[in-house]
């Protein structure tokens, strides 16, 4: 049995779920529900542990320099003590092409087989030990780095490669052609190759690591590409350990393990721009801040970039049948994991007037105090706060926070000043509880840009029709992945989807309940339109694998015989 | 009958031939099988006539400021005299803004109907005027005008609506989803939507205006963005006709139409850069020279550049079984318009052993010779020349032709010298035989560059292997679309095939007979595949339309009343 055959099963199930675009997952959602989970949760954890004792992470990739590795955990704010391989640039990207040539020969069924093997290995081995190196780099929560970083991640990655299936299966692989010239008819037979465009750089971020970067890699894998894992320096346990289980299974499979390898630096010597002008560099997939981003956009040609990074997140708060149900909602989705994630809300505008309720309007204020009383009542308790808020993955979050407060004193009110909690666990984790300010729309510059962290403006609006205005606006000059609605006016709802499909905002409406607002279902929900400054790529549709590869022809007449050397 | 159903039989049709790559179209391959050909002759020359009588090309379009033109037939070196109506760029663009919103709207099969409405307009009431157009610009013959821009640009542009089709037909509209979180069931109604990504600027070129723009307005406007066609100044008249055809169909359709506007300019005042930079630029499609193509891709961010430019097309001449028949396709696609096309063949590499055949091997100068004598045997009568070699577009082409022979007479051998023929039909044609040169590889600086007319370099190789290499590097640092090579040996080809492949060159192989080699057939050839400098975009794949719109979804609970306005 081949691997596609040994994975054909669920390969088509999720090519259904991606018609469909129903609920659907391989994998238990809950650490709990995993197979044995006593049992593989302290592996996960000793395995982790052991990379901690180890301090070396041994990987047999070529042209090795030098040991380096700077990661401390937000949880312990203690150096994680882990170095690993630096290779040399240049010989990367040589045993990448390399290896490139029998892989990208291989039908791209047996590529896909490979790759759902890849995953396959990271659940069944390394989920839980992926886990742990999330959190203490990440600095997720356990349940996030299980959810977000660990089966939501696998579940994107399936995704990418039903997508890399659908854009390479449209390519007939050969055809018979035959027409009239003049009096005489031409039969070709012609054949048609599907050619990676290269290798591949993927960025992989420091708060999210693995969400984004796995499903790039198998889109470009898929599609015969090598890839160059370029972690963030904050965060390379979780992608360490990515390449060598990529490595081990390609290897298993009989292909060049460095088809991936991991490409690492520190923050005071970036490789970042080295890696994506260098001239064997054809894909450039980037996680990670805006403005390297943009840069990444710019500078990328002749590669192709592929780029997910962030933006200002709207609110659009009108009226609500239930209010508290939908503050309460909207307080959740704004702590979770301390808003660092690239679809938490930033900007919430309300009309000055108030929001109205079947029992009459609830005036600005009000609605500004409800909310962050219901952010205060999520975080006050330090068990539940350490289980939503997590820890504060970078020290600056913690400047900017302070520097946003004392700007939101001057031009606003405070709503919520921020302040560590203690987390039960962790004693010496970096924590902070979120920033609420109240501002009016002339304080635009303070919060017209992504402000990274648990910081948040509630901001007064002329009008609803302002409202919509202003957050769209954000959304189209500054980038937006995700927008939140509560309205009981179905002719403003219809507005405000019209009004943020041309913003290119993925558009939530009066939800209320258990799910947070910004959560993102594979196989289900878009991830980053490509029509506004927060991204170019999609997570995961067409447009995402089909320009990874080219179709090279050669066609020959038919009567020639073809099969043996004369 | 709505229009998508009036053409859905066609429609179909045309997908099936994409996949399976058949030969098919629904359009007669020769002007004389045109329905009531003469009869359709005579009108369509009438009505360029009546164009050239006017003297003014009268367009409703917003924003006229002046009208200008400086178009040179390539047949009688006089200016056509026809004026076109310059429109203010900006209220271009705002009338494009302005119609996509319904445009973006409707289904994408009714879009997909109207644009096939156009193209069965252009067939049944401009075929034969936009050959007039295409000869007195582009300079090309009566059948070529016909068939490469007339049948087979049309084909071509229902081939990019099938992939458009297929791109949008892989988003599903709407989705139930459901999912438990903790003790709750989420229940969420999703609806996807198509956004047009926005105005899309579509260059075309002088030598071959429709073939690359008729498909790429398709893409953009089958996808919901409207088009500001930017025609080479010298090639404005075929492109008019077409802007005139499209908002004709597209206002009897009851759409704006301002979804398709003609922005012209002057050799001395080119406006190409101010488009591409224009903040409401949102896609380019370029055909034209390998610099400016260049430039695009650089400097289109954050527009999407989809480009075709050039290159240096090659040869391989390694062994034949009809060494004649090889000469006799070679010398015919060498002279077909003039080598003015970015598939004819420029640099053919030959071991300086010579080229073996079943009769033993024909030393080096030899083949040379006879190649130049296949040339010089089809341009030598007037008649046949005009058919083939038709007409030079641009006066900087003659000036080329000079220098290069200059130049080949320093450094190599003259093969064949130009001389200007006596167009039977038009004695004031601005006409040249082709310029043949032989070097060996020590001139490389010379001929790795596009030398854009009628000039090839014969150059002398180490041996096959020699050859084969050199031939490919042109395509991998100069560009290349397509490729030629003539073997016996089964084992060179495969080697062939695999360099050419990774070359990114569409690779022919020991075609000989009536068809021209560059011959690219719409639903069966793929041309350019974006692996190598001569333009990164495929005419057409997936990756050809699915970045053109982005997928932007709104979600809400099921459980409310999304019918009524409360």
């Amino acid at each position: 049995m081949t691997l596609f055959e040994k994975h054909q099963a669920r390969f088509e199930q999720a090519q259904q779920a991606c018609a469909t675009r129903h609920c659907w997952s391989p994998y238990p959602e809950m650490p709990d529900k995993y197979p044995e989970a006593a049992h593989a949760k302290s592996a996960g954890l000793a395995a982790f542990e052991q990379h901690l004792k180890n301090g070396r992470f041994e990987l047999d990739q070529p042209g090795i320099t030098g040991w380096i590795g700077e990661e401390i955990s937000p949880y312990t704010q203690q150096a994680l003590g882990v170095v690993y391989p630096q290779s040399d640039i240049n010989t990367l990207f040589n045993a990448a092409e390399q290896a490139m040539d029998s892989w990208a020969q291989a039908p791209y069924t047996q590529r896909i087989g490979v790759l759902m093997e890849v995953l396959e290995v990271l659940y069944r081995d390394h989920l839980f030990e992926v886990l742990h190196a999330v959190m203490h780099t990440a600095g997720q929560s356990y349940n996030m780095a299980y959810a977000g970083s660990g089966v939501n991640a696998l579940d994107r990655s399936i995704e990418a490669l039903v997508y890399a299936e659908q854009a390479m299966c449209s390519v007939a692989p050969s055809a018979h052609w035959s027409r009239r010239f003049g009096s005489s008819e031409i039969h070709l037979q012609k054949t048609y190759r599907l050619v990676p465009r290269g290798t591949a750089v993927c960025f992989s971020c420091a708060s999210f690591p693995t969400w984004n970067a796995w499903p790039s890699m198998m889109a470009s894998l898929a599609t015969g590409n090598p890839v160059i894992l370029k972690p963030h320096p904050a965060t390379v346990l979780p992608m360490a350990i990515t390449v060598k289980a990529f490595r081990q299974v390609l290897q298993a499979a009989g292909f060049d393990p460095n088809l991936v390898t991991l490409a690492i630096d520190t923050t005071s010597e970036p490789i970042g721009k080295v890696l994506i002008k260098h001239p064997k560099t054809a894909i450039v997939d980037f996680t990670g801040s805006v403005r390297f981003g943009q840069w990444v956009e710019q500078n990328a040609h002749p590669a192709l970039a592929f780029t997910e990074t962030a933006g200002c997140n709207t609110v659009v708060l009108e009226s609500a049948q239930d209010l508290d149900a939908a503050l309460r909602n909207l307080a959740t989705t704004m702590c979770l994991f301390s808003a660092q994630m690239c679809t938490s809300p930033q900007n919430i505008y309300i009309p000055k007037s108030g929001v109205n309720t079947p029992q009459g309007t609830v005036p600005f204020n009000e609605v500004a105090q409800r909310l962050a009383t219901a952010v205060q009542a999520l975080t006050s308790d330090p068990k539940k706060a350490s289980m939503i808020l997590a820890t504060i993955q970078s020290p600056q979050t913690l400047a900017l926070l302070q520097e946003m407060q004392a700007q939101g004193q001057q031009r606003g009110q405070v709503l919520l000043s921020p302040r560590p909690y203690s987390h039960p666990d962790f004693p010496g984790a970096r924590t902070s509880t979120p920033l609420m300010l109240q501002v009016s729309t002339r304080e635009r510059d303070l919060y017209a840009e992504e402000r990274f962290g648990p910081i948040s403006f509630v901001i007064a609006c002329e009008d609803a029709d302002d409202a919509l205005k202003q957050a769209t606006q954000d959304a189209r000059s500054q980038g937006g992945l995700t927008a939140f609605l509560y309205s009981m006016r179905e002719d403003f709802i219809a507005q405000a989807e019209k009004a943020y499909a041309r913003a290119g905002a993925q558009l939530t409406i009066n939800l209320v309940g258990a799910m947070p607002l910004n959560f993102a279902a594979a196989y289900s929900d878009y991830h980053v339109t490509g029509l506004n400054p927060a991204g170019n790529a999609t997570l995961t549709n067409l447009a995402f694998v089909a320009g990874r590869f080219g179709i090279v022809q050669s066609r020959r007449p038919v009567t020639q015989d073809s099969g043996t050397t004369p």
